[in-house]
């Protein structure tokens, strides 16, 4: 039942804000200016504050029992202590869902404890109403290419739809660390964003739920100080995997340090850390360590998805590199991560020894330095690249390709090819980049947006490889 | 005595070209206008082609034996094969040492092996010429702001002089990736960079004793294949720790498939992974997993030294943030990397607790999630930054501190805060940077330019934290 509780509260079609602010830059106003900025309706947006009030072109109510239409959700943005009063008028006016931003429950204790269990008590266990919060920056909803936003916190940046759902116990990633998402990886778009804060009525499941229930919706991305229901949660990450969709995990408190910082944010109550590794061992899901790690991943598997590229199954990749060096890196890494640089067949070794010198053969495995192709070529790297690339993709044994791009002015590398091949073979091809900062800029732009993810990092390039694998091979395992 | 060679070698009086090429972009074209660029004195450059012939300004020379002027060193651009002539020339000629470029020596077997021992014999085992590579890109030196640059493959795209010392089995570090290092760091400077290949003769040793021994050098990184000489290298390692200097450690293959790797590249040997392990562990060294990773370490330990900041002993550290959640994940990481967030001090805890509200009281320990500071500051965002981080960084318990910071325009976080306190205290600062990416650009640059690392990866920020403290605590070690 909750998913379609959850499907109001992401698409409403009235909301009342509760705390409503006359005063810029107070959260008050930027809900409404949020709601406006982002094309909901102004007749549709009910502002209430015991003091009346006009705020960019809206009128105030005084109290919510002044409005007779029908109201979807309500945003409560008043402090703690007043919150089990508004909830009442809330169910008595027939609104089945309240986002609470205030903060002072669970994570300060006594208190915290008596207000939350005058909350349930007031509507028979989130029976009467529906809970998003508190403690949370709210929910975003993007519709189309900047519209539908929804969120207390943040206006418009510049945004684009996409297949990304985001759950999350901290408010950030629909406040500020979204800003700086949508503005590094413009071309990464989003569904659905859903603060859950203290998750006192309303947890990941039930967002988790929804987002799996929804086609809009391919990749999961959670970020959680503590689980709500560990079984429950095992069992929608099975499913998921099932239907083809990703989860990614990052948990805080995982360490005792960590464990002592999440009382004190959500109040979330330490889960014993072999537990907690059980359950993301059990859940088949592709963990992070950190926010940017998480969402490179996000961003990397809609790239991959959107290409429409082939899944690496076994993660049998191939390394095309002009650096000897890097090569060595990667083959240490791809070790480490558990993939695999494979045995090249005897067609590809015997087309690409055409291209290396007699001095220097390739290797028979699909670690390929091609700086002594490239001599043999008198320089002319782009056609080695090309033709190394094309014999590389088509073996069977090679599921997608790493390479490294060196791109300066003088000498540009030419992305045609890798457009090309990547169109022609489907498989997966990421890029490690370097050259001139400045100019390179705009080549990893480029390149994302013709959906080659790009990484600084080698041992960046090697997870978001992994990332692609695991899903399948956890499937295939399941099989057995 | 391989000092006084290194020395020559990094600082030559006169160069000897051979393999000039008058063909703009070849690579004998190449290095006689990146020393023309970088301010080599033309009349002391000698280019060497049998075919004679002009470029840039300067005669070729048929043949070494037709000049009389004493030359230091020889650049050696020719291919494998015409090597041990050429260096019976140059011994002949009186040059005391030979960069050589060409591949094509143990990387590719029998006859590498064979064109290297006559080598040998050539050069009385290297006493008569010292030998740079083969299979490397040479030196470069850097005396002041964009002059004395003296690498054969790039030329100038602007860079800055400074204490980083590079050791480098990976022509790249002295090629395409020092070129991306230079523009996107473009405050860290660099003193030398050594490219050196097979290391036939000259080792990673002899350059990091040149480099230990040379007071413009505060920091080495060494991206390595093999040890030429592991007890030698331990003992370096630990004297450059007496003497206060860093040394940072990337070594490749050092996994089963890494080592494939390495003997294709450099022709490098197999070692064992747990000798490696045990050689980096009596080195007390850091080490990096990426040239990414490693030069990031370098970059933070350089901005640490130009504040002069007070090196952490410990690794206590203090995290200030206005995410909660950011706050959980550190905790994680800092417990992960064997860093510390301390408990404060009485005085400094009672001097927090008038800042945060009654509701929510500070942590005990260094994790101030400032949050709801702020909301009872009435959003004086800037203000509680100044006073929480003030308070945190006197406290003795506390030697460095992270901090969170999210940069909008229509919220502008006042930098000067942390420029001032950086002054006042002395202690490392690092900052995890978010907001509108496009915005924080220039914030980056400017936190750099005042010594201020900034990460955009939570984890990388505690590795870094991580290595300012490892020499110390070593040390600290060794007394006991």
């Amino acid at each position: 039942m909750s998913n379609e509780n959850v499907h109001l509260l992401f698409h409403p079609k009235s909301v009342a804000v509760i705390g409503a602010s006359t005063t810029r830059l107070k959260g008050g106003y930027r809900i409404l200016e949020n709601l406006l900025t982002n094309g909901f309706p102004p007749e549709k947006i009910y502002p209430i504050n015991p003091k009346g009030g006009n705020a960019l072109g809206l009128s105030f109510f005084t109290s919510l029992t002044d409005i007779t239409d029908p109201i979807d959700v309500a945003i409560l943005f008043v402090p703690n202590k007043v919150i089990p009063g508004v909830l009442e008028q809330c169910i008595k006016t027939g609104i089945r869902g309240a986002i609470i931003q205030a903060a002072g429950f669970e994570e300060i204790g006594t208190r915290g404890f008596e207000l939350r269990d005058q909350i349930r008590e007031i509507t028979d266990n989130f029976r009467k109403i529906r809970i998003v919060g508190p403690n949370c920056t709210g929910l975003t909803t993007i519709e189309t290419n900047s519209s539908g936003f929804f969120s207390p916190f943040i206006k418009q940046y510049g945004y684009s739809r996409g297949k990304i759902g985001v759950i999350s116990q901290s408010g950030m990633l629909n406040g500020g660390y979204l800003i700086y998402l949508c503005t590094k990886f413009p071309s990464v778009g989003f569904r659905y964003i859903a603060s859950i804060g203290n998750k006192m009525d309303l947890t990941e499941n039930d967002f988790l739920e929804y987002y799996l229930s929804d086609p809009t919706v391919g990749i999961v991305v959670c970020y959680l100080e503590n689980f709500a229901n560990a079984r429950k949660f095992i069992d929608l990450c099975n499913y998921a995997r099932t239907i083809g969709k990703s989860v990614y995990l990052l948990k805080g408190g995982i360490s005792s340090l960590g464990m002592r910082a999440i009382k004190s944010h959500t109040g979330a109550i330490a889960e014993n850390s072999n537990l907690i590794q059980g359950l993301i061992n059990q859940s088949h899901i592709s963990t992070a360590s950190t926010f940017y790690e998480m969402f490179q991943y996000a961003r990397t598997k809609s790239m991959v998805l959107k290409a429409k590229d082939f899944l690496p199954e076994e993660g049998k990749l191939a390394l095309v590199t002009v650096s000897g060096g890097s090569g060595s890196v990667v083959a240490d890494l791809v070790e480490k991560h558990s993939l695999k640089l494979p045995n090249l067949q005897e067609s590809t070794y015997t087309q690409l020894a055409n291209i290396y010198p007699e001095w220097m053969t390739p290797n028979r495995f699909a670690l390929l330095d091609i700086w002594p192709a490239i001599e043999k070529a008198k320089g002319d790297s782009n056609d080695v690249h090309r033709k190394v690339i094309d014999i590389v993709l088509q073996d069977e044994n090679v599921e997608g390709l790493m390479t490294t791009v060196f791109y300066v002015n003088e000498f540009p590398f030419d992305l045609d090819i890798l457009y090309e091949l990547h169109k022609k073979h489907r498989k997966p091809i990421f890029t490690w980049i370097f050259g001139d900062n400045n100019q390179i800029f705009p080549i990893i732009r480029q390149l994302r947006e013709n959906n080659i993810p790009t990484f600084e990092n080698l041992e960046e390039m090697v997870k978001n490889f992994k990332i692609l694998c695991s899903s399948k091979s956890s499937k295939q395992k399941k099989h057995i």
